[in-house]
């Protein structure tokens, strides 16, 4: 039992008053964990595109003010009632999708899209009692993702949390609460390349790259990038990639391009750009016979996907994946240890390193397209 | 050695002289099998739609006299130069595609798309030379798929042929050498439902029905048989179809039909009708989380699979299958074995039986639409 825990507890929290204004660090209440939530406190949290989409707001409902945040690293500080896996001083990652382990598909092999705890970007209040556990002088401050990581003290649902090894760096693994997994899990969990098979991945940010990793990870030889723009290149080695595509030096189908590098077609693709045409590419750029093409970038809302059925027949496999098919709590704890046993290398997808106070740096980072993940320190 | 060996042969086979016209039964000459071909005396037909269609010749570049058929199974009546594992008097099944043992995809566990002898429908000559071992005076008749049952005798590649349980009656097991297997290993080996699992059927003619057959063999709990007409429901009830929908009484998506029968979407389904609706409709009907969604039937060349990126993203499988992904020489045997050993049930699939005198009409019968297999027996 810590010596907060059952009381509100003030601290400082990045809060957003305006689709993308600046984030304002001031104090917040935090109100204890309820019945299966527990208290966190933050150690590192980093900026994920998702932040920046729904901080920006463009075509969305605004919901605000509210505390963004969803990669991140903590300590147990408090757990509410009938939590019983997780107690004080736990080292955990809160994620922003959850794993309740008793519905259809926290009961499947295959499926982490839990009915309880599945991500919800629009709902700013925690299931328990549609409440905020934030508050500013007694008026609420919605929480994003159910984890609000932008704030040294935070409340999640026990679902969404994962217990990992304690000897693991916070500053290191906490990069494993979304992005990374997500790309890794992408590759290792649902594409699943052979040892010296080929692998093209759509995108080289973080998600691309994360992807990259995993093929390297299972041994592909042959690892395509794709992007856009080539400066992302000569980083994109580190991770693996052995060959590269502009798609903006091409003027005809991009797998065309990768048929033709490839004798036929890549043995897997994996797409993080969200980029429809990029979808419809990775798809048909993979070999018939026994290519499979994984989608992981979400599109907006009219895109369509189309494809010649023929595409499909001659035996190829279109599979999507959220979060990499990682159960956030059964699953997140092996990744941290991957990450530990020097098999998985997550210092280079760390570019940047800021204490709190200067979080607005690591979105102006991100919006320049700047690096690849930024470490918000909550403690300097 | 059989004492035909090496001999030109003259013997009976239904000839097409036209698009669409009966048949002829004539005196044909079949020459001997060159390297790595083997003659089979045929003893057992069936008729298949790809005969139909291509008989009807509509649309496509018109290719007689021909000689179809390539639903059979016969016994060796001699083998070429080269042909190390067949032999004079073995019972085999000529299959429309082969596996020659040594491509890429040949040597993949997975698929069965022999680049050698992968299905070519617009070839009427016989790889090793380019002409045709089929003459009537002289001047050469087109083979169909390399297998040209329709026949007495008739020359296959050696890759062409699985060799069998010599003690299986061929007048059922010739049916396993297209339809049957491409809907069974659809399902067994492509869409593997789990025991107790529900699977949605698309098409109930002798494809679907043996779709629905290897999701009863597998175990499934409900079977969903989909079709445009009520006429095949009692029928499939035979095949373990548990649950019936009939597409033309429904002015809204399939898929939503499906989802509010089975609590938001089955485990599995097939297509096998290459309606490009059914197409969508199969893959949106699956579950998210875990869904997969297997297409068999073949559309026609203008149509477009379209669907919204987020139902792939949200953990659905998207599979297309050939042949239902069986390696010809490899696994048919054991196709064979499973009917032997009681698992498979052949009969229910065979309504009617015809002297090959009487081979127009089985022709008829499938323009009807009226019964599921045909047995054309040469012998009578």
């Amino acid at each position: 039992m810590s010596s907060t825990a059952g009381l509100i507890l003030t601290c400082k929290a990045a809060v957003a008053w305006e689709a993308g204004k600046p984030l304002i660090i001031q104090d917040v209440e935090v109100a204890p964990p309820q019945a299966m939530e527990v208290r966190i406190k933050i150690k590192y949290t980093s900026l994920c595109r998702t932040d920046l989409y729904f901080w920006e707001s463009k075509g969305q409902t605004p919901l605000f003010p509210r505390i963004f945040g969803h990669e991140a690293a903590g300590v147990v500080e408090s757990v509410g009632e009938g939590v019983s896996d997780l107690e004080v001083g736990d080292h955990v990652l809160p994620v922003f999708t959850g794993e309740c382990g008793d519905c259809r598909h926290c009961r499947s092999d295959v499926s982490n899209m839990c009915d309880l705890l599945r991500i919800n970007p629009v709902r700013g209040v925690m299931l328990a009692d549609g409440q905020s556990r934030f508050s500013i002088n007694g008026e609420p401050v919605n929480h994003f993702l159910g984890t609000s990581t932008f704030s040294e003290y935070t409340v999640v649902h026990s679902g969404c949390v994962a217990k990992i090894n304690p000897l693991a760096p916070l500053d290191k693994v906490c990069i494993l609460s979304c992005g990374v997994s997500t790309g890794l899990g992408a590759t290792l969990n649902v594409a699943k390349p052979e040892r010296g098979s080929s692998v093209a991945v759509f995108g080289l940010g973080a998600v691309g790259l994360a992807a990259a990793e995993g093929a390297r990870i299972a041994g592909a030889s042959r690892i395509i990038g794709v992007d856009r723009s080539s400066k992302r290149f000569e980083e994109a080695k580190k991770f693996g990639v052995t060959d590269f595509v502009n798609t903006s030096e091409h003027d005809r189908p991009i797998q065309e391009v990768i048929a033709e590098m490839t004798n036929g077609g890549v043995d897997r693709s994996v797409e993080c750009t969200g980029n429809i045409d990029n979808m419809i590419s990775a798809f048909e750029c993979v070999h018939d016979g026994w290519g499979v093409a994984v989608l992981v970038g979400v599109p907006s809302k009219d895109a369509v996907f189309m494809t010649k059925p023929i595409n499909v027949l001659n035996e190829r496999t279109l599979k999507g994946t959220f979060f990499g098919n990682y159960k956030p709590r059964t699953d997140l704890p092996s990744v941290v240890d991957m990450y530990m046993n020097k098999q998985l290398e997550l210092e280079k997808f760390i570019t940047h390193r800021i204490p709190f106070s200067e979080i607005n740096k690591a979105f102006e980072y991100m919006v320049k397209g700047e690096g690849l993940r930024c470490i918000i320190s909550m403690e300097d």
